[in-house]
């Protein structure tokens, strides 16, 4: 191990490696319960001394392990698919390069994060917003978007919205995609395909190279916002709202996403699990779940959208919203910024106005406000608490770090079409299963297509207890085994289960593996990562 | 040549097999001055033969050329980029596989034109809608798909609205993209990515594969839809209007692309070139052009644009659509459906209400009528008069096929970014090489994001003319340095360009070159096509 290390100290020296215990520390954590060998962390600063540390693997047959900030949270943080890899720690790479206001996007490297694209964007007073996930303000965009992830404005899907990367190979090569190899070009972030094979999705989900830029769209900030609350405790609510999803998505009502939650699922975000009323027992009652959820104004289905644009589409919007939603709902909300501005600066007329409404107008404001400023474009924390319900450990006020504290989550997050029988069949399917192991069913389905859900399922335990965290690995291979056998693939896999998805029979992975042969020939680079080798 | 077929008699029967000249005949004809040598044409009907063609081509080094239906006017039709290739034309497959009329989508073949699937989904009473591309009505849906083609509906960008590929490789195994490769699926046509690497984009623009279905999302014929056209004399329209696009496509008010043409390319699609106001000179006078022009009723520049919604968000987007060219338009008139049905239906009182506005209304009609349908998804050829501009043919009144009729026309199609700069900076690099070689500038902007124009100049020549056919050549080399000098790319290229942008010293062309090594070795797909081999 120590003459591995020894190598890179002229590339980027000692400072920059990283062996002892302690610091190895924070790479180690993960929610996910799974440990790895690391056999140490190296943190390049630029692309010359990548392309330098390249060489040195290559000729040492070195496993390379690239990570942005290495907050891949319930799906392994930032550990290695396998054992003693070097992990290539890229947070140094954090310069945002360019932010262009006309044009409406930023070109960003791999440490840069939620936050500090936010306050950019902010401080420099440019107009525009970001797309942000719930992962929470430390997270890497460029880290998630090379994990297709998303968030729930018109912006949500990250990959769709990346325009030209700059990629360096195994070789040391530098690789620009769509344009931006042809030299003088112009087009390079404004056109994502360029000329000739359109590269890019190669490089998402895998282990073919490592991007060290990227080209990110922004949206410019909406004249008007609003965000709109529905929800229901009939039987039929999800089927029905799950057709109005699809109506206002296929008819491009709706230009973000439609997120469609069970109460358990908003309850993790509220609260720790509540093993008062629970008397310590596991899984949640439903009868429970639904006594807390009422007391806190949550419906069985809880659906929100927001609303971007000029006051006359907002207003358009709003009507058809209400039109398909009508005789649907127990209740239907707007809120505008506007009325929450309002309501937070005369905090004293909040209790009385509440009261008339019957609502506990404080205790709803601080929920709104995170998730209205999300929706907005400001990453936020108000998903964190999710990881910490099974954790006997208190929620740190901020910097909320779920791997740091230990907290166990484990992602399942298959797709499913949206459709009443698909998105009923599939609750059937994970429901005996959660239970049968101890924990209670949080679905949120977000409508990541017009066609499609991404319904990311948290399995949530309790890491300290060894029993439970056994469960939780069964549970979720029992439950994801259950998901692809009735067609449900998830979109995005954990470290943990790459062995489970990629199979040497399948031509899909044989022509990956032989494009992965091709590019990296010596498999420095994340082996087994979405991957054959 | 004869010995090459005969080994593909047994797979297919000589009856699927052209090596006679007359039969070759249609696969020579393109509108680019261009000839190549054709061994023969083979037809298969499924995707077994197809294999054994492979195995085939693989044993003896054969080159196979992959056409849809071969329509790809102005980049080559279907001659391949090298000589001695064999056709190998998948017209026979022409089935629609499947329609979804709950999730809005079609998997078809390579052979299905649009005609085919507009009406499929008109008479089966789906509901749903296409994007038609401008090629008319015998082009391939899959082919027009795989070349990254576009329309203006909100799925114009046809790749984008493409969800899981099958795909012949060159050793025989079938690839399925997407989540089409897991046993089971019922997600493959409502989420592109699938899980790991995203390999689609790989097999458009390139030589690495046969595809042979593909799932095409379609849209849901909209409740309300208008059009917008507007337009401007002024000296700075065209700045206002790039700046107006720009601005309602980063906001999203509109759905669908907005396209900006000047009177130039709109003369095309409505006449022949005017030889005898010209006194058989050329290139077009500016001033005869304006004079023709505006007999017609057409400014300078022109804007149209689609709307798509309830009627409470086509209200919407209208009022902004106003705000935003207000003062910048010499007119802007929005045409409903319902108003053009209730004019072509009360045709006598045409004429009175037309001399009482001022306009020639059963000639608009005749433009108007399949401008519409083309944006509401009818394919149609009210864009297949330009290639016939310089042509002394007459153009048929039906079927037309502007290679079949030795029409001149070649694209030069480059991306620019969407602003007045940039747009200005184009059009000055353009014109005074189009003009020195004797051709007038016929431009259009559409708008394929929010960020980018692809700015698709025809060149329009006599093909029967061969010196005008020279300078056409000459012409089209030049602009085309010019544009990618000045960072322009073209997004899609004709056959005879491939050398002048596959450059072997680029590393995108060279990993674009291990993977199709990996892939193809014996090189049997296509040979530089988009590619160094």
């Amino acid at each position: 191990m120590n003459l591995k290390v020894d190598l890179f100290k002229n590339v980027i020296g000692s400072e920059n490696i990283i062996t002892e215990v302690e610091g190895l520390k924070r790479y180690h954590c993960t929610t996910i319960p799974e440990k790895r060998r690391i056999d140490a962390v190296l943190k390049p600063g630029n692309k010359e001394e990548i392309c330098e540390i390249l060489k040195i693997a290559n000729q040492n047959h070195i496993a390379l392990y690239p990570i942005s900030t290495g907050n891949n949270w319930g799906y392994g943080s930032a550990i290695p698919v396998k054992d003693n890899n070097v992990i290539l720690d890229l947070g140094r790479l954090n310069r945002i390069i360019e932010v262009n206001t006309e044009l409406a996007y930023a070109v960003i490297e791999p440490g840069v994060t939620q936050e500090q694209l936010y306050t950019y964007l902010k401080e420099k007073k440019t107009g525009l917003i970001m797309d942000p996930t719930g992962s929470g303000p430390s997270c890497s965009v460029l880290g998630n978007t090379l994990e297709r992830g998303y968030g729930i404005t018109p912006y949500g899907d990250h990959f769709n919205a990346a325009c030209g990367m700059e990629i360096v190979l195994a070789d040391g090569e530098i690789l620009r995609t769509g344009f931006g190899h042809f030299s003088n070009s112009k087009v390079t972030r404004v056109f994502k395909y360029g000329t000739g094979p359109y590269l890019d999705g190669m490089f998402t989900q895998s282990n073919l190279g490592i991007v060290i830029s990227i080209g990110v769209w922004l949206m410019p900030e909406p004249e008007h916002f609003e965000v709109c609350f529905f929800g229901s405790d009939e039987k039929d609510a999800l089927g029905e709202f799950v057709a109005a999803t699809r109506w206002l998505l296929l008819n491009q009502v709706v230009k973000g996403s439609i997120n469609i939650m069970h109460r358990n699922r908003i309850l993790t975000l509220m609260m720790p699990y509540p093993w008062d009323e629970m008397n310590q027992r596991i899984p949640l009652d439903d009868s429970i779940s639904r006594q807390i959820a009422k007391q806190r104004d949550i419906c069985e289905w809880n659906g929100v959208v927001a609303l971007y644009g000029t006051r006359e589409e907002v207003l358009a919007s709003k009507k058809v919203i209400k039109r398909v939603l009508r005789g649907k709902t127990k209740r239907i909300n707007f809120v505008s910024e506007q009325l929450l501005n309002l309501v937070e600066k005369y905090q004293w007329i909040m209790g009385p106005i509440g009261r008339m409404i019957g609502m506990d107008i404080k205790e709803l404001i601080k929920v709104l406000r995170p998730s209205l400023d999300l929706m907005k474009g400001k990453p936020g924390e108000v998903s964190l608490p999710t990881p910490y319900w099974r954790s006997k450990k208190e929620m740190p006020e901020a910097n909320i770090n779920p791997a740091r504290d230990n907290c166990g989550i484990i992602w399942l997050a298959p797709v499913v079409p949206l459709t009443k029988e698909d998105a009923e069949d599939y609750i059937s399917i994970i429901t005996p299963i959660l239970n049968e192991y101890g924990f209670e069913v949080c679905i949120t389905f977000t409508a990541v297509t017009a066609r499609a859900f991404d319904c990311t399922l948290p399995i949530l335990y309790d890491k300290a207890d060894e029993q439970e965290t056994n469960r939780a690995i069964e549970c979720h291979k029992k439950a994801l085994k259950a998901c692809m056998k009735n067609g449900y693939i998830p979109y995005r896999f954990g470290v943990q289960s790459m062995d489970d998805i990629v199979d040497a029979d399948d031509v899909f992975w044989k022509v990956a593996g032989k494009i992965k042969e091709s590019l990296d020939p010596n498999g420095i680079f994340s082996p087994k990562r979405y991957s054959l080798r």
